[in-house]
């Protein structure tokens, strides 16, 4: 029999250098889908992340993870993707389009940008233009869409999962 | 230019077979982790969720999962854990514990039961003598740790990613 014995709290995993994923992310229908995305997103090392959205972040929800995330509120999304495109970065849409990529399959560019999409709408018509790639999570079963905020748990898991490292 | 179209509500990915994955799932402090935990569920095609809770499932947030899933009420989870055990079924506990492996290099069994922690208490020790395996996942940065929903998503993506067909 395996003796199993909790550990929490572990120290964190190190990276070797800092996350070079960024996340942009829409207004949301929901302030607590945001807070939630920035909490997972703070598990997971990121740094970045830039909303077009004036919505509160709950801190009941986000926790701690704000002391390292600078979170930039801009405008609109289209003029800073087109920036960090300049520098480098590959702009990649989570979204169900034409020409989408299986998340299972996919090797992001460790410079990349995680595009996220509204609740209901998905990613604007007018910034599918520029989006490098698309990726989509399949679904198997009822009710056949993920909430956003678990969609990004999942691209964040698969890409931390390819640079375990940073 | 790539040019993306939108394309929601696609048909879900197929299975070749039904999965062999069964979640259970403890008594927990908030009823919206444990719809969103089955709402995921349902996405990925999991047709069994045994927990040891009374916990109303919010159908606002489960959606339709509910029709595609059997919740089998528990007094406690002990007993059918070893039930699944003698059927075959490999026990792996998502949690912070000694000899816990990383979810990103773990190979699951097609065949297994994933067990879920409290989000506060984790997995109750009288458990722990009930796992075969348990897998817990990278954090690497505040508030170093995930949402219990969340770590749940990332390791049914996990499975789905290593059985896409069941």
């Amino acid at each position: 029999m395996n003796e199993f014995v909790h550990q929490r709290h572990k120290p964190p995993s190190e990276l070797d250098r800092a996350r070079e994923l960024v996340l942009a992310v829409p207004q949301l229908r929901s302030n607590v889908n945001l807070a939630r995305i920035i909490r997972t997103a703070g598990c997971c090392g990121i740094n970045r992340v830039i909303t077009s959205s004036n919505q509160r972040i709950d801190a009941k929800v986000a926790r701690d993870s704000l002391e390292h995330i600078t979170v930039e509120r801009r405008r609109s999304l289209a003029p800073v993707l087109r920036e960090l495109s300049s520098e480098g970065y590959s702009i990649v849409g989570l979204e169900q389009s034409s020409g989408s990529r299986n998340l299972h399959e996919f090797e992001f560019d460790r410079r990349s940008v995680l595009v996220i999409g509204h609740e209901r709408d998905g990613i604007r018509e007018e910034l599918l233009g520029n989006l490098d790639q698309v990726v989509e999570i399949p679904v198997y079963g009822m009710p056949y869409s993920y909430n956003v905020a678990t969609a990004t748990s999942m691209a964040l898991y698969e890409y931390c999962r390819q640079f375990p490292r940073g």
